[in-house]
């Protein structure tokens, strides 16, 4: 099975089905296709194609089996390891899981767009407009509801690690790396996420990635020394 | 079982699990409340707000279990149903058949935006330009793709109608509704989704709305008698 992926630094979309895999001890191997200098570069798009109809990452191959789209992914790793808990089994917990992961699959637009997941880089916190607060009230409620009510097993959303926690993993980064201040539950949960070996090992690659893509560095870092290397172009 | 929806005219999201639920003959309460002149009407979104956390529709209420974002209440219905094909069965199939229908419910943003949804009229075909061109490519080539390779036993994406059908049936709409050049393939397939008794009686309820929302009103109608009533408020 090959999951293909794009830079740890940037890739919100990537982490997510790589840190369920990782997180769920399913073995995979990674294909990492790193972008180009912008998003739609052409070179990168034919390197990608080759992999999905979309021309974006993240895709899973698994024999003749094509799946693209970070939450089919998940769907499919559910249906191969029925044994696991991607979805929860009890059925309003999994009714909830299923939603708040199609919300995040379809929305925080304003969240994602003004603070670009950047892993490797910490960023002063500011004001980011009303917009985006609204979508950290949104996020953090849903979380402190999952906590609340189906979270009594273990640390994350529904207790156990599954593809809810994933995807919302990079929303996490995002909230750790722009200072975006949280309530207790909220970075409690944060803090079990980005604990996990998964997110740490994805984190480590990042640090140590050579890539700059311009469009997603939007502040000025804590640190310009944050990163071991820094080039404005491919490596 | 109750499905919360707004506007059969306007209403894109609310259409895919109504028009699945319909499709599928299972039962269901339609609770309808129609949209304020603006998408964020602040009443709207408090009567709403009594069946969803998001303050969008549709939502599925089944007894204590709530579900939002249509792509989780298709999951919730495959869940309840696993006797009816929401799904499609054979893996290549199945990963096919979700990865278009997350494709769907994260993406086509330019046609959505140029085009939206307005099933009780008919535009005059003009060049909306390169993004939705490229997004009506997108479609289409997937239509193409899942028709040829697995849609023999039926006339719908996958043969049988299923919850891939019901998240592309909005698009088909926009497709005829704004005069949009299909190849035969496609055209035939939204012929046959347009042809269904749960798309004709949605299509007449919008038929006989008197609700008219502006910021979906982009074009000129051909006919301005297409609608039975005009208002310019709510009825
Ligand atoms: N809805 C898709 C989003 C995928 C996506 O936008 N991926 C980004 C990288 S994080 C990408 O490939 N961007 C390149 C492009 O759009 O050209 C999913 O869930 O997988
Ligand atoms: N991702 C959501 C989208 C739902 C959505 O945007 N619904 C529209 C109506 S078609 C809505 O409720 N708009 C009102 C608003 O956003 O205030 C889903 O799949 O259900």
């Amino acid at each position: 099975m090959k999951l293909v992926i794009a830079n740890k630094t940037y890739s919100s979309w990537s982490l997510r089905p790589w840190l369920l895999l990782t997180e769920l001890g399913i073995p995979f191997e990674e294909v990492l296709i790193p972008f180009g200098q912008t998003f739609d570069d052409p070179e990168w798009k034919r390197a990608i194609s080759a992999f999905t109809p979309t021309g974006k990452v993240p895709a899973l191959l698994d024999g003749e089996i094509q799946v693209w789209e970070s939450l089919a992914i998940m769907d499919r790793i559910a249906d191969l390891r029925p044994d696991l808990p991607v979805w929860p089994r009890e059925p309003a917990a999994r009714a909830m899981a299923r939603s708040i992961a199609a919300e995040m699959h379809a929305g925080f637009s304003a969240l994602r767009g003004a603070c670009p997941m950047n892993i490797a880089r910490q960023f002063h916190p500011r004001d980011r407009g009303a917009k985006v607060a609204a979508d950290v009230a949104r996020i953090t409620a849903i979380w402190r509801e999952a906590r609340a009510r189906f979270g009594e097993s273990g640390p994350f959303l529904f207790g156990a690690f599954g593809a809810a926690d994933a995807m919302f993993a990079p929303v996490g980064a995002r909230f750790t790396g722009y200072g975006i201040a949280l309530d207790p539950v909220s970075a409690t949960y944060v803090e079990a996420v980005q604990a996990t070996r998964g997110y740490q090992s994805w984190r480590m690659a990042a640090l140590a990635e050579p890539w700059i893509i311009d469009e997603d560095e939007v502040d000025e870092p804590v640190l310009e020394e944050f990163r071991p290397h820094l080039s404005r172009s491919k490596a």
